[in-house]
C-alpha cells in the first residue's frame, strides 16, 4: 500500500503514525495477550463468567461472555487493576497442541459450553494458549512471551455493550468488553487524542450543532433532510462540479427515481442486487407474485442508458459523456445506518460515458484528473488508489472472464501509466465491472471510500448498444461510470469530519458575519452586506441586539469565517474590524478591500490566512 | 369569467375568438341538433345500428352507436352526405312530451334496448325530440326549430373511436363519431385551424424533433428522461426561479422521495389522497397489512414541515420560506397519461411558507407578485384567476368548516385587494385547504393550469407546529403553498406549444449556432465560440462538414435562434452575418455587438428582434 499524494501539491501536518493491527505483527501478539489477559482477569472478578470469542479489532481487541450479572462500565476499573497485577506476574503465554478429544474433556471439566461449540468447528490438533497455569483458552496465537511483555501503560479498558453469540439475534445475549493495547504509552495517548478528537468532530454532532441537516423518525431512519444551511454546501459543491463537468464536456440530464423492474432485470441489478433495493411497488398481491411493478433505483446507469439508446449514435458523436446528480435509494438494513455516511438515500453525482474501445484508455486518464483536481480544490490530500476487482470463482458478478480481464487490464494500465501507485482488493467490485476507488485517509488516519472510477463491457452487450463505426458497421461502445465525490451525503459527512466542521471559506453556508457594536450602524452594516451579497458573498447581519461579546461567541460557535466588527471608528473610515477563523484579528480593513481578499480566497479554495 | 390580463403588460396577437358550447345558447342548440341529424344518418346508412347517447362537447359533438359492423374513417364522408340531405329537407324539430310508460311502448316498438336502459333512469314526464316524422330519440334539448337552421358549410365529422357503455370496460364496446358544428363556415375554419395549429405545435411531436425528452418504455408510462438539451431548458427555468427566490428571502432545502407511510397518516394523505399515490414498499405481505413501510412522495409538504419542526421558532423568524424543486409521484392512470402535461413523475416548484395569522395576507400578496413577475418573464399573457375552494358537504377534505371559511377569506381577501377579476370553482381545492389558480390560455385558447397559491390552517394543526408569541405564548403558525411553475414538466410542456417550438433566446438550448461557408473558416468559428461561452451564450459551431444551404436548414429544423455564417468577408472583418428566427437576414455586425445584443435580449428575457 502507498499513497499517491504526489499526484497533488500541497502539504499539511499529519498526526503520528498509528500502527493497525492487520499490518503489525508486534500488535498482534500484544493484543491477542491482552485480550486473554482481560478474559482471566474478568474470570477472577465474576467466576461464573464463561468466555467466548476474543479477537483482535484494528485498534484493539474485544471479549465476549456470557453472564447472568451484568458488567458496568465502573466495573471496567477493578478489571483492568486485576490485569495489571496479572501483567506483574510475568506469567508465562505457553502453547500446547491437544487432540480435539483431549480439548473436550478438558473443557468439559472446566464447563464452558461456549468453549465446547467454538471446538466443533476446529480441526484436529487443536491449538490451546495457558496463562501460567491457572488459566488457558482455545486459541491460534501469535503472544507475546510472558504477560509482563505487555506494557500496563499502554494497555485501557473502553466500553461495555451487548452482543449476540456468533452474531446472530436469535442466540443468547453476551457482554462485549472493548479494550485496547499499544506498545507505548505514547502510542496509546495518541490513540486516545485521536478518539476524543473524532467524537468532537462527529459528523452528526457538528451538523446538529451548525444546524446542516436533519433526521426525522416519521420520514424514516437513513433518510437525510437538508436545511437551508446544508443545502447551500450542497448546492455549492454540486455547481463547482457541474462547472468543472460542462468545461470537460460532460452533458447534464435528468432521469426519474423509479422504474419498471423490467428495467433492472436487463441490467442485471434485480438478479444481482435485489437484497440492496427497496421492496416493490406493485399494485396487488398478483402483480407482486409475478414481479409486476416498480422500484426505486439503487443506480442510475440503466437510465443514462435509455437516453443513449434513444437515438442512433455514429462514432462522431463519441465519447458521450452523460452527467447527473441523481439522487438513488438503497435498503441499507437500519442497524448500518450512521449519520451520512451510511445512509438509505443519496445523491450520486455520477456520470455514464459511452467511448469507443479505442477512446477507453484516453477517457480513462482524462476522469482520473477530473477526480485528483476535485480532490485538490476539496484541500483533500492523502489518497491510496485501490484496484477492486471480482473475487474469482464467485457468482455475484454478471459477464465472462474475458470481459472481466478486459476491464481490469484497462484500469491497470491507467494507473500504471499515471505512474500511481496501488492495491488490489479481490471482491471489491461492482456486480458489473471492476473499479478505481479512491480511498481517502482523514486527519484521524481513518479510510473512507470517495471517488471511483469503473470500466464496464457488460451493461452495453445486456442493453445491446451501438454506434456507427467509420465503416459502416454497427460496434459495442465500451461504459464509464464514475463518481468523484461518491456521494453528496458521504462527502459532507466525511468534510464536516475532516474540517472538523470548518469549511473553507468557499464552502461556509454563511461567509462572512457583520457584528455591530450598537444598534446605530444598523444601516451601515445593512449597506456593506448589500454590497457582499452583490458580488456574491454569503454575508448576513446579526440582528438579534446582543452585546458584542455575546454576537462574537454565537459566529464562533457557527463557525462562521469572517466576522465584521462595526462601530463608531469603521463608520467613519469606511472600514471593517475583521476577525477570521483561522487567523483571529486582522484588524480595520477597507470594505473593498475585505470584499477582495474574501473573493479571492473564495476563487483560489482556500481560507483567508 | 374574465382575465387578469391586466396585471401584466405587453400585448399579444390574438386569433378569432371562438364561442365554447357551455357559454353559448346558440352553440348548445345547434350541436344538440347536429348530433341528432348525424345519429339519424347513421341509422339510414346502417340500418341495425343502435343509438345510445349523444351529448355535446366544448367544440362539437358525439354520439355513441351499437352496431357489429365497424364503422371507417371513410364512411364519415357518406354519414356527411345523407346529413346534408336532412339539412336541406329543413324537417320541423319537435318536442313532444310524454309518460314514462307511453315512451316505454314506443321505444319496444323500436327494438332499442340502450334507450331503454337510458330510459329507466329518467323521470316522468318523459322529453322527446322528433326530426320530422321518420325520427326521435331520447333528448331534454335545445334545439333549433328545423334542421335547415343548421349550416351545412358549418359543420364536419372528425373521428371514430371506440367507447365503452357507460363508461365501463366491462360492458358492451360501442362506436363513438365525433363532429363539430358552428354557426358560421368562418368559426369552423378557425376551428380547423387551431386544430392543425395544435397538431404542428403538439408537445410530443416538437419534443421528439428537437430532442428535449424521451419516455422509454422499460422505465414505464409518465416518466420522462431528460435529454442534455432538454436539461438546459429545465435548468434555466429552475436557476431562473431560484434566484428570483433568494431575493425574496426564500430557503432552499432537499428533502427525500420517500418517507415512512406514517408520516402521511399524519398529514392526512393516507386518507385523502391514497389512490393518487404509487403503492407502498413493504419488506413483506405481513407488513403491508398493517402498513408498515415506505411510499414516494405525491407532496412535499410534509417533509418540509419536518424542518420547520426541528427547533422551535420565535415569531422574530417568521415568516420562513422552505423552498425546493421537488420530485414527486403520483399514480395517474396510464390511460390519463400524456407526454409532459400528465405525467406520473414530476418536479414542483414548491415552496411552504410558515407565517403569523397576522403575515397571511401580506405574504400572500408577495407570492402573486413573484407569480405574476414569473408569468411575465415567459410571455405568458391570457389567464384567469380561479378560486379553487371547497365542495359543500363531501368528504374530501380535511379540517372544520370554520378553518375552511378563513382560509377562503384570506384568498377572496387577496384577489379583491389585487383588483383581481376571478371565478369561483367549488370542488376544486386540495385536501387541505383552498387554492388561487391561475388558468392560462394559450395562442389556441386552450386552458391550462399553471401557478398556485394555496392557504393551508389544517396541516398546522395535524403536525402540531407552533411558534413562539411576543409574550411568550405558543402560537400556531398558518402555511402558505405555492408553486409558480406548477411542475417543471408540465410548464415545459405548455411552453413548446404555446412558443411552437421557438423558445425565447434565455430560454433556448442551443442559443447560437456558428455555420462556416468553409472549413477553412473553422479556426476563426472556434475562437469566436468560446468567446461567446465565456459570456455565458450556449454557442456551438456546426462542425458537420455540410454545406451552407444544408447548414441553415438543419439549424431552422432546430429552431436554433441566432444563426451566424462565417465566411471570407467576416473573418476579414471580424464580423459574423446573422440570421435569427425572429426577423430573418439582419446582415454582417462585429463580434462585440453580436455578443451584446444576445445577452442584452437574454437578460430582458425577449428575442434579439
Amino acid at each position: 500500500m502507498s499513497t499517491v499524494e504526489s499526484a497533488i501539491s500541497g502539504e499539511q501536518q499529519k498526526p503520528m503514525k498509528l500502527p493497525r493491527t492487520s499490518e503489525s505483527e508486534s500488535l498482534k501478539k500484544i493484543r491477542h495477550t491482552t485480550s486473554h489477559i482481560m478474559a482471566m482477569a474478568v474470570q477472577k472478578i465474576f467466576p461464573q463468567a464463561q468466555v467466548t470469542i476474543g479477537p483482535w479489532t484494528e485498534t484493539g481487541f474485544y471479549y465476549d461472555f456470557a453472564l447472568s450479572e451484568p458488567i458496568a462500565e465502573k466495573d471496567l476499573k477493578a478489571i483492568k487493576k486485576e490485569m495489571i497485577k496479572i501483567i506483574k506476574k510475568k506469567l508465562p503465554v505457553i502453547r500446547e497442541e491437544v487432540s480435539k478429544e483431549d480439548a473436550q474433556k478438558r473443557i468439559e471439566t472446566i464447563n464452558e459450553p461456549y468453549k465446547l461449540e467454538i471446538l466443533e468447528g476446529l480441526e484436529d490438533p487443536i491449538s490451546l494458549y495457558h496463562l501460567g497455569d491457572k488459566w488457558w483458552d482455545l486459541c491460534a496465537g501469535p503472544h507475546v512471551e510472558t504477560t509482563g511483555d505487555i506494557n500496563p501503560k499502554a494497555i485501557d479498558l473502553e466500553t461495555v455493550a451487548g452482543a449476540y453469540w456468533r452474531g446472530d439475534a436469535s442466540n443468547a445475549q453476551l457482554q462485549r468488553i472493548y479494550g485496547t493495547a499499544w506498545e507505548t504509552p505514547e502510542q496509546l495517548a495518541e490513540y486516545k487524542r485521536r478518539k476524543e478528537e473524532a467524537l468532537k468532530r462527529d459528523h452528526r454532532k457538528l451538523g446538529k450543532e451548525l444546524g446542516l441537516f436533519i433526521f426525522a423518525d416519521p420520514v424514516g431512519p437513513g433518510l437525510p433532510l437538508w436545511t437551508p444551511k446544508g443545502t447551500l454546501i450542497r448546492s455549492t459543491l454540486e455547481n463547482f462540479l457541474k462547472e468543472e463537468q460542462v468545461k470537460r464536456g460532460y452533458l447534464p440530464v435528468v432521469t426519474p427515481h423509479i422504474a419498471r423492474i423490467d428495467l433492472f432485470k436487463t441490467s442485471g441489478h434485480w438478479q444481482k442486487y435485489k437484497e440492496d433495493m427497496f421492496p416493490m411497488m406493485a399494485e396487488t398481491p398478483e402483480a407482486a407474485a409475478i414481479e409486476q411493478g416498480f422500484v426505486l433505483k439503487p443506480m442510475n446507469c440503466p437510465f443514462h442508458i435509455q437516453i443513449y439508446k434513444s437515438e442512433l449514435h455514429s462514432y462522431r458523436d463519441l465519447p458521450i459523456r452523460l452527467a447527473e446528480f441523481g439522487t438513488v435509494y438503497r435498503y441499507e438494513q437500519s442497524g448500518e445506518l450512521g449519520g451520512l455516511t451510511r445512509v438509505r438515500g443519496f445523491t450520486v453525482d455520477d456520470s455514464h460515458l459511452f467511448v469507443t474501445p479505442e477512446q477507453l484508455d484516453d477517457e480513462f486518464l482524462k476522469v482520473v484528473d477530473l477526480i485528483l483536481s476535485v480532490f485538490k480544490s476539496l484541500q483533500l490530500k492523502n489518497f491510496q488508489a485501490r484496484l477492486s476487482f471480482r473475487e474469482p470463482d464467485s457468482d455475484k458478478y454478471i459477464g465472462s472472464q474475458e470481459v472481466w480481464d478486459k476491464a481490469e487490464n484497462a484500469i491497470r494500465r491507467a494507473v500504471e501509466q499515471m505512474n500511481m501507485e496501488y492495491f488490489v482488493a479481490p471482491g471489491e467490485a461492482a456486480f458489473y465491472g471492476p473499479k478505481l476507488d479512491f480511498i481517502f485517509h482523514d486527519a484521524l488516519e481513518r479510510e473512507w471510500q470517495l471517488g471511483t472510477v469503473q470500466v464496464d463491457y457488460n451493461l452495453p452487450e445486456r442493453f445491446d448498444l451501438e454506434y456507427v463505426s467509420p465503416d459502416g458497421s454497427r460496434q459495442r461502445p465500451v461504459m464509464i461510470h464514475r463518481a468523484p465525490f461518491g456521494s453528496l451525503e458521504r462527502l459532507i459527512g466525511i468534510l464536516i469530519e475532516e474540517y472538523a466542521g470548518d469549511f473553507p471559506l468557499w464552502l461556509a453556508p454563511i461567509q462572512a458575519r457583520l457584528l455591530v457594536v450598537s444598534d446605530e450602524f444598523l444601516p451601515y452594516a445593512q449597506e456593506v452586506v448589500t454590497k457582499m451579497q452583490l458580488q456574491g458573498i454569503r454575508a448576513e447581519v446579526d440582528l438579534s441586539g446582543e452585546r458584542l461579546g455575546k454576537l462574537i461567541r454565537n459566529a464562533e460557535k457557527q463557525k462562521i469565517p469572517v466576522m465584521a466588527v462595526i462601530g463608531e471608528k469603521e463608520v467613519q473610515s469606511n472600514t471593517l474590524s475583521i476577525r477570521t477563523r483561522v487567523t483571529g484579528e486582522l484588524g480595520q480593513l477597507p470594505v473593498m478591500e475585505v470584499i477582495d481578499k474574501i473573493k479571492t480566497a473564495i476563487s483560489n479554495f482556500t481560507d483567508w490566512k
